[in-house]
């Protein structure tokens, strides 16, 4: 969360995003609406402090009221410069002080809050304790599509990220991987996301062989041999927007099994982006992926939900899973990757962030599916 | 939190702690704790998932009962990896399914527990909705010297970390200043850090002329002129340990004013060192070095507390800070940084890490606090 490059969003920009906020706050009944350190705080303010620490930082938000910034004072000059003097009022408290009373006396006594999720426990019970008659619900239950619609520029800054990724993916193609740690491979795909614009990097997976059937295994000593399928999962953000893509590669030539779990998933990944228009609820394109490998046989290997949102963080709602029924909207950006993880032997996932358009969805990941062939 | 570098402890190390950890959960009348990824959950266990998100992962200890460590399925196989199956038991919970329920379970319906600080209100929320009979506490308050007492193998760490930064500072002294900007200083300082043997780099500080005046400045574009005074303050994790060292250099010949603040700063931070002694309180040291500075007729110019202890993190408890009565521990370790702002002109800071000894203070970095003058 700290770092975060920022896109080049106007004053404007920001109290548009703190206003359509504070009024979706009202209409689900939230007195309103508590931002701490975070994506949250980035995409209503643009400002992100250098660290996340237990000195209280929390802007509050709430309809008909002017929103404030509380600070420490020692991060005070930071957060003006960063949000403008003039755009959003910042109100410091002092080292020693008490950071929750003086936040207390800008909240309703009696009222519901919607709060950032990643707000520290610490800073909850603060305010609990200080205002025991208010009550709180988690910013992504309470209102868990605030940042999911991007609208122009943001998608913008979303396929500009994509691409980025997409030229990471055709370097990373050409590189040896036989004989080199998994490690290795890692590095030099980190290498060539920042190369192709990306601020951050947050993950390089690079899971070869048995490594690949543990969906989370990031990147380690193993060898890659020739032989393995290697699962490559990579993302970071570019100008403050996020990119996450997995392709998974062969080296050398595959087994029939090995082309048929990853056709299987191919399919999966074409049926889930095919599921995606307006009106359709979530969990219809993680039924739609989750059907095609159900019917082949390998439903008990595809061990986690379809796809999750994008945005300024690499990582949001909303999720494509069962039981999920929001409906898709114009504007809504995701990814859909499913997989297949057979314990002990390999795993495939194929990834693309699909965009959410009037009439279905637009992948904002255009390198090839098939299963590419290194070396 | 991500990716810290963790020493090698065994897991009988982790267990001794998470023994002692309950039994001062239960002497605080806590029926447990419940433990974020984080440093809590490093120093309790040695694991670190590689992401923080919002799939709950939680470590729960109570006195007399086993502790488990509650996380998603997807990254059941890292953390059963990192904790040691046989060491310590990994229940995981599978996406869709709601992990809060699920650690419900462990609970007692009615307790109170001690909570990691920097857990996601949105994870607290979810137990205080199934479980409406508990209560919580943040850690820091509840236990706030729980991993304040740094055992001999933990000093060692953090004295190398002290060294290494002081390394660092040997080879910064001896760059260009003049003409450069900030942020190309502070890239070398990050560098040296790394080479120095840092895995992980959390800030290098260079506040040069009136940016100095800024407590919490980093690094930014402004180019350091020949004449500027330049706070430097640059820490992170080696080994998994914290550095965080504070030095204030010039650029050319100081004027008086400038030799004289420095002299002020340095006799102050000399004072706290010298207030360090087992059972001194934590606001003795902050009093010490402020009566230095007041004393000069700079008092409203020191803006923040005197310390705060150092270890998995460079930032934790105890506080030196008026008001903190703690008694001081041998063992414990924190920074002594006291600092004179004088807006819009210049800053002067000079912090030590020091650890409380049988007899006094011993200081983990030992390069020169007197100014040095840089080109």
């Amino acid at each position: 969360m700290t770092g975060t490059a920022l896109a080049p969003f106007t004053a404007d920009d920001y109290r548009v995003r703190r206003e359509r906020a504070a009024r979706a706050a009202a209409e689900a009944g939230l007195a309103g609406l508590l931002v701490a350190p975070g994506p949250d705080l980035v995409w209503l303010t643009g400002y992100a402090p250098t660290a996340v620490t237990e000195r209280l930082t929390l802007l509050v938000l709430a309809a008909g009221q002017d929103p404030v910034l509380v600070v420490p004072t020692l991060e005070a000059p930071d957060a003006r410069h960063a949000v403008g003097e003039a755009a959003l009022t910042v109100r410091d408290w002092a080292d020693g002080k008490d950071p929750y009373a003086a936040t207390a006396r800008l909240l309703d006594g009696s009222g519901r809050y919607g709060i950032s999720d990643n707000t520290w426990a610490l800073h909850l019970l603060g305010l609990q304790k200080a205002l025991p008659g208010t009550s709180y619900a988690a910013l992504t239950e309470a209102l868990p599509m605030l940042r999911a619609v991007k609208d122009a520029a943001e998608l913008e800054l979303l396929a500009a990220a994509g691409a980025a990724a997409d030229r990471a993916f055709e370097e990373i193609r050409k590189v040896a991987f036989a004989g080199r740690r998994e490690s290795d491979v890692a590095a030099d795909l980190a290498g060539l996301l920042r190369r192709s614009g990306h601020g951050r990097v947050d993950f390089t997976i690079v899971a070869s062989g048995p490594n690949g059937a543990d969906p989370h295994h990031e990147a380690g000593d193993r060898v890659i041999a020739h032989g393995d399928m290697v699962v490559l999962d990579f993302g970071g953000l570019k100008d403050g927007y996020g990119s996450d893509t997995s392709r998974t590669v062969h080296v050398g030539e595959p087994t029939p099994e090995e082309r048929r779990v990853h056709a299987v998933v191919r399919e999966a990944q074409q049926a889930g982006y095919e599921a995606v228009r307006p009106g359709a609820a979530c969990q219809e394109v993680d039924r739609a992926a989750r059907a095609v490998i159900a019917d082949a046989g390998y439903g008990e290997y595809f061990v986690h939900r379809t796809g999750h949102g994008i945005g300024v963080t690499t990582h949001e709602p909303p999720y494509m899973i069962e039981g999920e029924e929001q409906p898709l909207v114009p504007g809504m950006c995701f990814s859909v990757e499913p997989g297949i993880y057979l314990p002990g032997r390999f795993g495939v996932r194929i990834e693309d962030i699909v965009a959410v358009t009037e009439d279905g969805g637009r992948r904002l990941n255009t390198t090839t599916r098939e299963m590419v062939i290194v070396e």
